[in-house]
């Protein structure tokens, strides 16, 4: 709006003529003198960068990546580009669990492999403590003879584990220790079990450390089972799904599971559907939210 | 299964007994031999190193990062950190673009900025096809008399400008050029208008380079909407909203429009909803899918 005077008459009429701005942007009518353009905590996206570059900051202070250091304990295990053994396998949690760091923004430091063996996995863990904010371990967390871990965590120091064993599926082995005032995720050497020991302890954790307010979840979408699953009772299971769009609407369908480590089960889909503890499973046809891990192809 | 054999009354009894192989992975249980991995043109996801890591790969070969150079048009832009004369605002764009860039796992170059001058564009757009696999230019490509992009670029090289004026809002002056064999995206300086163009032909272009095979769409949510907003006819008019959840439910948010440059739309927002060529506006509770720029807080 602006204003204009004309005279008539030998009056003044004040007459307020309406002009379009077109192509032309008015000072503040972004953002207001005092007024906040992005919260802390926020996680910076191309936009945030555009506005606050718009507002003539080359600099700004960020949330440190919290420094996160990945040990893999078994014997069974070899390093990834060497020739295996009998009874070996190549240790991949490592690098896995390092893109799902980066995926967060948080900076993954590799502690490498340890022996089954409580000397080896207390000095890496102890490392650990020294050069990250928080550790992750993989592996020796059940119940067997060379399950490790949780035990030898528990010689290092103060609190030491506080959780282990979780009602969800896979993952049940998953601890969570303190030492040091730092966290120490302790996940399942199955793949897919530390994926989602990572989704429950790792993202929340990281979150916290990067100073945002609520967690961060995965983008979710509403579907329609294909087919009907089964699920334990008394347990959160996190169910594989690949999702379909047909028609404008989106199917999930199950992910064959051939194996319970079976990675392929994660690359084959692309989301999680969640069956709460009280349900012994999902009918077909049955409306979900699917947390997605991959993106869906259009 | 295994089996096993057992001599009962002279005669051999062969009986196969079920043996659960709980804890003990067995060969060939997540990928048969001679099956296909990972196919090629998919994202590599944590989940897809994982499974490359245990097959033993320490290396694989990936589709090169697509270089794309970035400039920005304007006598009234000067660079961030800079103090703004009178009529001056701070370039935005290429800092914007890049980040875009980057969460497409593509490589931007900055052209920095050029004046509404026929002489720098033509330079500067030709550096740009020397050193990276695509152009993206940001303002001078309306019709005003300094809007001189789309006519320098035609100076440049056959066949030039192909696309020029999108039914799209904002990002309606957008335009698509290929000159040397190489696209030349022609966005708005307008931030949102930028984005949204960068939308429709950037990531288009760069999942294309990347050995995709199908173009990688934004997670969507089903969502109602909270209010109605009104739409242009004609035009696929991108409104921008924001997620909140109530009750396990999606509630889009119309975001206030101040001007048609605020960035701010997009950082408070969280979505797009696309309202087609056919639609007045969308009507208050009605369902909509919206495309997730930022993540939705817990």
């Amino acid at each position: 709006m602006i204003e204009n005077t004309k005279r008539t008459n030998n009056n003044i009429e004040i007459w307020s003529k309406k002009i379009t701005y077109e192509n032309v942007s008015r000072k503040g009518e972004d953002i207001k003198k005092g007024e906040i353009a992005v919260k802390s905590g926020t996680r910076l996206r191309p936009q945030h960068i555009g506005l606050i570059a718009a507002l003539g900051y080359s600099e700004i202070s960020v949330a440190q990546k919290p420094r996160i250091a990945i040990l893999a304990t078994g014997n069974e295990l070899a390093e990834v580009g060497i020739q295996l053994e009998e009874n070996q396998i190549h240790e991949s949690n490592c690098v896995m669990l390092s893109a799902l760091c980066h995926e967060l923004d948080a900076e993954p430091l590799d502690l490498g492999i340890a022996k089954d063996e409580i000397a080896d996995i207390q000095e890496k863990i102890q490392i650990g403590l020294k050069i990250a904010d928080a550790v992750i371990t993989t592996g020796g967390t059940s119940v067997g003879g060379l399950d490790l871990v949780p035990e030898v965590v528990n010689t290092i120091g103060k609190p030491g584990v506080v959780v282990h064993g979780l009602a969800i599926r896979p993952g049940m082995p998953t601890a969570l220790a303190v030492l040091d005032g730092k966290p120490v995720i302790i996940l399942s050497g199955n793949p897919v079990a530390a994926i989602v020991g990572f989704e429950v302890f790792g993202r929340a954790i990281i979150c916290k450390m990067l100073g945002m307010k609520k967690e961060e979840t995965r983008p979710t979408v509403e579907a329609s089972m294909t087919r009907k699953v089964a699920a334990a009772l008394g347990r959160k299971t996190f169910v594989r799904v690949k999702i379909i769009e047909k028609n404008g609407e989106f199917l999930a369908e199950p992910i064959s599971t051939r194996g319970s480590g079976a990675l392929s089960t994660m690359t084959r889909g692309n989301g999680f559907v969640i069956v709460p503890e009280n349900r012994e499973g999902i009918a077909e046809r049955e409306k979900v939210t699917v947390h997605l891990f991959a993106n869906i192809e259009a």
